[in-house]
């Protein structure tokens, strides 16, 4: 056991915990309003374009210094403000009574309950609202995406969701890999034995590290994003690196909506700028780089416009500045093409895990 | 063990010999041509949109009679006979070295060998090929799609994957659902408690039925498509239905949409008429139809007119000639609606676990 990790003990209940409390708050603060003869009111930061602010400092997105208030005083806020309390009163019955929903979900609850959104946006949109006030994100008030990111690799978790509580389950006895849903998203970390994760794009790479045992070979654990990754699924590969200490290894295609999905797994998004518990900034994009592209001779593509676009875009980006992702970003303008991660099969379904693999980690920590 | 069923022992393995033999057959073949001094020839079945037919008694699309031939002594054959030489070599490896592929990976293996094929397209269209003549799925060869169903239930599986032969597990205790990737089609069926199966699109319904024990209080199986099944989910619940005699009832999204993605479990889709394991026959859409939006007062959509389209189409397509097809399609025609399975949370999440589900169930058997 010395050389596994478990201090991710207990994160979860404590979360669980602190968001009920602010909530609880949350609800306290508009009573008193009430109790006392007053229009409730609220600050809330602001999330408009002007009001996100590139903090480069901590590496991520944040929100400006803005608040709007929110006062009942205006018969305009009414609804809002009545929309606000009840997704609150929402997310905190799912949490006491143990039960996930998602944003659809929650949308038709309020439908029935008699609460008046015009539409699923709206509601979300409240959603938003509660995690920029409560500051804590909505997986955390057990509002879920669906599940498509699965996970595999030498990590005994112990769940934590109802009629599992303290059950175990070793995640390298699924050969397939398991799924990251709300019960794996919760589970405690109980040990460990990985040194490094490998976060891939690409369900038929995922499949190919599975089946050549990179998790053995390479002490790590690998995690299926299924493209952009579920924000459940970054606040898992948050706490592997978080609570157990682990480096995070970003493989996507070659291309500018490849490298944007690596940079918003490090950086967060512009869009989650009101909330902080989801980007890893010490997660390193390992590839494809343009420059694989040439020096592995990859079967490619020719940008088109709107591949050239984007990458005009991402220039203009203050995520990119330091390297790799200024120098690829350079390389991309440079050849104009793309490679998917699949590419690499050329040389032999085995070249990405017995040839790319340790190249590319030589070269990143060389 | 009385309650339990164990019809589908050893299948796995009796398909992995038999498409090994098959292949085989189809390399002796070509192999005599050439030894006998004579130009190779194939019978191809026609995959032409003429040659495709609706079998109503085995309700499902088939090839009709229509074959065609590929002969080397004409020199445009040359180029399609290497390419699906060489994909039968590639499955035949593949197989017997016990790994997958994805269609992309298989294109690009290619591409490394020297088979020189124009695009994706062209690679996938001979695997359809090799389907055709070898009379089995590309799964059967190994062959995988990404994969993103999952299920969850009282199954025993035992494994055959390489490294995790003869190793069990017991679906139940995996709370978030086990992938149906590689591994989890290709086991074996050792127990089963569950006397059915509910097959769900949507994500969110299969995390409402996980967590509300569905698969305790039912005594059933869960498998989430996650929208259109992917063929090896499809080939993953028709093994339920055939080795293990389980019922299927298929939940979808109450639009044209939806109902397309229950038929193609049931009766197959005219692209994969060429094969014939794929399909559930028995299989049963159990909603949501037309005629429970009114029923149940669902919060509803107008249809566009794509919807109206789709609808159209539908009345024309000989699968759907019994109800509740037909009647459904009458009822969309008329109320011009369409509904998700989520609407039916305006009644609380547990709602279609509580009520919908064991009304409908009594409205299926009654």
């Amino acid at each position: 056991m010395d050389k596994s990790r478990s201090r991710g003990r207990h994160t979860v209940t404590e979360t669980r915990e602190k968001v009920l409390k602010r909530l609880r708050e949350l609800g306290l603060r508009v009573a008193k309003y009430i109790e006392e003869g007053e229009f409730p009111q609220l600050e809330i930061p602001s999330r408009t374009t002007s009001n996100i602010e590139y903090d480069s400092k901590i590496r991520q997105y944040v929100l400006g210094p803005k608040k709007v208030i929110r006062t009942v005083r205006n018969i305009k806020h009414l609804r809002p403000m009545a929309q606000l309390m009840w997704t609150a009163m929402f997310a905190s019955q799912l949490i006491r009574e143990r039960k996930t929903s998602t944003l659809r979900d929650a949308f038709y609850n309020a439908l029935g309950f008699g609460v008046d959104f015009e539409d699923q946006q709206e509601s979300d949109e409240t959603v938003t609202e509660l995690e920029t006030l409560v500051g804590m994100v909505r997986e955390d008030f057990n509002i879920y995406p669906e599940e498509r990111s699965s996970v595999f690799g030498s990590l005994v978790i112990e769940y934590t969701v109802p009629g599992y509580e303290g059950r175990r389950l070793d995640l390298t006895t699924i050969p397939d890999g398991a799924m990251i849903g709300p019960a794996t998203t919760t589970a405690e970390f109980v040990r460990c034995d990985a040194r490094q994760v490998f976060v891939v794009e690409k369900g038929a790479i995922y499949q190919r590290f599975l089946e050549e045992k990179v998790s053995e070979k390479h002490k790590a654990i690998i995690v299926h994003t299924a493209g952009q990754a579920p924000r459940a699924t970054r606040k898992f590969i948050r706490r592997l690196n978080q609570e157990l200490g682990l480096p995070v290894y970003i493989f996507t295609d070659g291309d500018p909506w490849g490298m944007h999905i690596a940079s918003v797994l490090v950086f967060g998004s512009a869009l989650a700028a009101h909330v902080r518990e989801l980007n890893v900034p010490d997660a390193v994009w390992a590839g494809l780089w343009a420059s694989d592209i040439e020096k592995y001779k990859l079967p490619s593509m020719r940008f088109n416009e709107e591949d050239m676009r984007r990458v005009a875009e991402l220039e203009k980006d203050p995520r990119y500045v330091a390297d790799p992702w200024r120098r690829e970003i350079g390389n991309f303008k440079k050849i104009q093409k793309k490679a998917e991660l699949e590419a690499l099969s050329r040389y032999g379904l085995e070249y990405i895990v017995t040839d790319y693999l340790p190249e590319k980690l030589a070269e990143l920590s060389g």
